[in-house]
């Protein structure tokens, strides 16, 4: 390696941040794993110990009590020098990156630079303040029969949140991604079950929360980073008592084992875990008969995209038979045979790809109609699409299940019914997509419907990967799309997931929060008695 | 029974509602009581079965297609109407109220003015529109490195909602009470699972809401309303794959069964359990000595008030040892004791009331400073009020559970610290209360942020009984006194508990929503790339 660049290099011990002390009492120890080159990396990870686990999360606590007393503005400050200190991290983040992804620069690049606008979207959120979404309703002592109190609402944090890093984007939503930025700006601190696939850009990132914390006073307890290779800290951490929810990216088992531990404890959390999908894709017959051909190009990139490593890859595309869709499903075959097959995460990763193609493919009435052949180096995924009779995709539910990775089906459905029917059976997506011409969507809007009701986002002439960063975002949908399809995972909404309404009766305009006092400082905008406005109460 | 005033008594069938058919296939019968005759009263009704069960909810489920398309216009004539049909049962309802639950006339008026104005309150609401929370962000093709997209996002109903009457509150937290309301609002159709202490309240308000769907033209199984008597129906309706969300306000262990059961369905659904709580009170020593005398009539009246029968009654006052704190429980004791026993819902409630005051006041340790003694009427509740050291009660936890009724605990804590220990060990409260003179909450500013940590309001130099109905009431708190604090139960925010965001890409603008659709024909209030606006967009 080029220690060159590495200007953090040494900065890699393999330590837990217990708050702002690194520690490593433990004696399980875990590398990671470059897949580009197929070797192991060489830094040496340790988990984090019962002993640890507690007192991050003790500090967590208190740190809770001092947090709550912060201003948005130093929360934003937090926020932005976060920011600034990932960006300090330099090339040496982008390597570490690479070396325990196997994603290529731009891709990390572009991650991170997806990060550091996450964390200035909230930095300016709470800078701003109104999103504690402020409702005073003032008193009138003399309606009859009783008397009307003084009645202020807003949000207020829950509480330490644990996050859960994910193994698809360790900047965007690991330990100072989405999860992590929103708890924080909400006012909750942070403690992080750093994901074992890419530990040293996780202890890096963590470096920099820290680093971050102590230039803009948080106190420390803020943002803790544990070490875990597996599912030992996790279990420990969501079963905690103070801790008060929690943030997860990754599998359905993993994300429904957290859910399940959650509600089973004595005070049950909220989970808020984005699992898996399979992103349904309806072609209506139009656009197959008009755009067959481009239509196949796109969406063999779509599926092939970051080596099929993304929660909204299209999965599954569905058609009504005929001319339209057998052309279609032979120029996708053409198509995505053209790419160059790519590197997965981890050979774990591969692994299960394998494994689940395999299970897949081996279902009664399932047609391969392309499996990339050639020779690829080790890691690297061959791509592939298959496709299957409507009739026997209704019967047959493990056809429903996500093959993570560049990876498609094709229902090819018998008739319009049919197709509204398999849509009305899928499990909960992140999304759906509906591929027409002009007015084709009106004349299929029973399928439409349909499936609306099964997903969170739907999208028009499009694709489903690409998640854009912004307000109107709803990433998160139906079970098991998500465990709570009532919270965005993506965008600043996200923040809502960590708060909850908090009522003050006739409270002494001194000790109201700045966000209900009568003078509004903050001048943030307040639903007062009914009207949207940013003005004083006199 | 004078049946000249009962213009709607034949009206009563002990039949189920399944959608707008009255139906009792079942063999199992109840009747309801009268507490304050202490005799049964006459009507039958009968249980629902598993197959009336699936027919309502089959029934729900095509209604919720039906209802996504509805406007909120209509929605809001349709809740109107309910409250106009309420209405009109008049005396009927009034006389059938009282004779199921033996609170008084004016208790019943109350009551049912609270459920209309919360049904015209969620009219107002969904007629007005922006509700919604509907957020634009409008496309920039031209941006780099890809085009941002146009993402559009506002609220959706979850789909059928299962409403579980409560003992408490005949009319406004069950039939067409809060969740009810709120759920048709959001446009999900409800299945009320009827309490059986009140079931021919419920079939008269079950009748008044079938009469006004009819009139405003709603499908067929936006509402059924179920006999049940034991927690069998309950049970199926939770697991039935085609419901949605459960909303219940009754007790802890109800409450607890209601979300496991929910939580390990294959599908988990919200579950918002409005549970017990003790609605502590923090008496500062100045207010003590100040005004002593005066609170311990205030709250003689509140802990009595309902029959005690209130989910906000102050079951824990604490205060700091002396002479203040002694002479005011002096004087609670004498001015409770001036409280005219009254009459609790049903024999099972008094009964539990007994049992658990009875095992309360075998701790160790609790000592009696005011019990009423003179006999009462059958049914009728007997007000106590004990006090502990603060010491034996941070030990027990038996004495920081609820005993729903017209009793109290008074904690005497040694000093401000063991104060603070005891509220920050407190389990999730409804309310909290600090009663304190100019300037002396500041004093004990630590004292009073640990109860705001436990609680979802907090009142200041008042009581917790009486919960307004406004935009600014929580009335929700952490668990247990709620199984999901981020949301309340009271106030037109209820409404958010039935539904989740959907987010539309690049989608034609005919085949958007109104809320959605560049003209804002409904003209209401859009987050327009982060601008809260009504305009249009060109």
């Amino acid at each position: 390696m080029n220690r060159e660049i590495f200007k953090h290099y040494d900065m890699i011990t393999g330590n837990n941040y217990i708050g702002n002390k690194l520690s490593s009492k433990g004696t399980k120890t875990y590398k990671t794993f470059n897949p580009q080159l197929n070797i192991e990396n060489e830094h040496v990870f340790t988990e984090a110990t019962d002993q640890e686990i507690n007192e991050a999360v003790t500090l967590a606590s208190n740190a809770f009590k001092i947090l709550q007393t912060i201003s948005g503005k130093q929360k934003a400050d937090f926020l932005n020098a976060i920011a600034d200190e990932i960006l300090d991290l330099d090339e040496t983040l982008i390597q570490m990156y690479s070396s325990e992804t196997g994603l290529p620069e731009g891709r990390a690049k572009g991650e991170r630079g997806r990060t550091i606008f996450q964390l200035r979207s909230f930095a300016d959120l709470v800078k701003e303040g109104s999103w504690v979404e402020a409702a005073i309703d003032t008193a009138i002592p003399d309606r009859k029969p009783i008397s009307k109190p003084d009645l202020r609402k807003m949000f207020v944090p829950l509480g330490p949140v644990v996050v859960f890093g994910a193994s698809n984007f360790p900047l965007a939503y690991s330990t100072a991604g989405g999860d992590t930025a929103s708890a924080l700006g909400a006012g909750c601190p942070v403690i992080v079950k750093s994901h074992p696939m890419h530990a040293g850009t996780g202890e890096l990132v963590a470096s920099a929360i820290i680093k971050a914390a102590g230039k803009t006073g948080m106190p420390n307890g803020v943002f803790s980073n544990l070490n875990s290779s597996g599912i030992d800290v996790g279990v420990q951490l969501v079963q905690h008592p103070e801790v008060k929810a929690v943030g997860f990216t990754g599998s359905i088992r993993g994300g429904r084992s957290l859910y399940d531990l959650a509600s089973q404890r004595k005070e049950p959390i909220p989970v808020f875990a984005e699992m898996g999908s399979i992103n349904p894709v309806v072609i209506l017959p139009e656009a197959l008969k008009k755009r067959g051909k481009s239509l196949a190009k796109t969406y063999a990139g779509s599926i092939t995209l970051g080596t099929g490593q993304f929660c909204t890859n299209p999965g599954l595309l569905l058609g009504i038979k005929g001319k339209g869709l057998s052309n279609f499903i032979q120029n996708l075959s053409v198509e995505i045979l053209k790419k160059e097959p790519s590197c997965m995460l981890h050979p774990n990763i591969i692994g299960a790809y394998e494994s689940n193609k395999q299970k897949t493919i081996s279902q009664r009435g399932l047609r391969i109609v392309a499996d990339y052949n050639p020779d690829v180096k080790s890691n690297y995924a061959r791509q592939t699409v298959t496709t299957v009779e409507g009739s026997t995709f209704l019967e047959n539910i493990t056809l429903h299940q996500e093959v993570f990775g560049p990876f498609s089906l094709v229902v090819q459905c018998e008739n319009e019914e049919q197709l509204e029917t398999i849509i009305s059976k899928l499990e909960g997506q992140l999304t759906g997509t509906v591929i027409a011409e002009n007015n084709e969507a009106m004349q299929y809007i029973s399928i439409v419907e349909a499936l609306q009701n099964r997903v969170g986002r739907i999208i028009y002439n499009g694709v489903s990967t690409g998640v854009e960063v912004c307000t109107s975002m709803q990433h998160g949908g139906p079970y098991p799309a998500s465990t709570d399809s009532r919270f965005t995972a993506v965008g600043i909404h996200s923040i809502k997931r960590w708060v909850r309404p908090f009522s003050y009766q006739n409270w002494p305009d001194s000790l109201l929060p700045d966000e209900l006092k009568n003078e509004n400082p903050l001048s943030i905008s307040r639903m007062i008695n009914g009207m949207q406005t940013t003005n004083k109460i006199k």
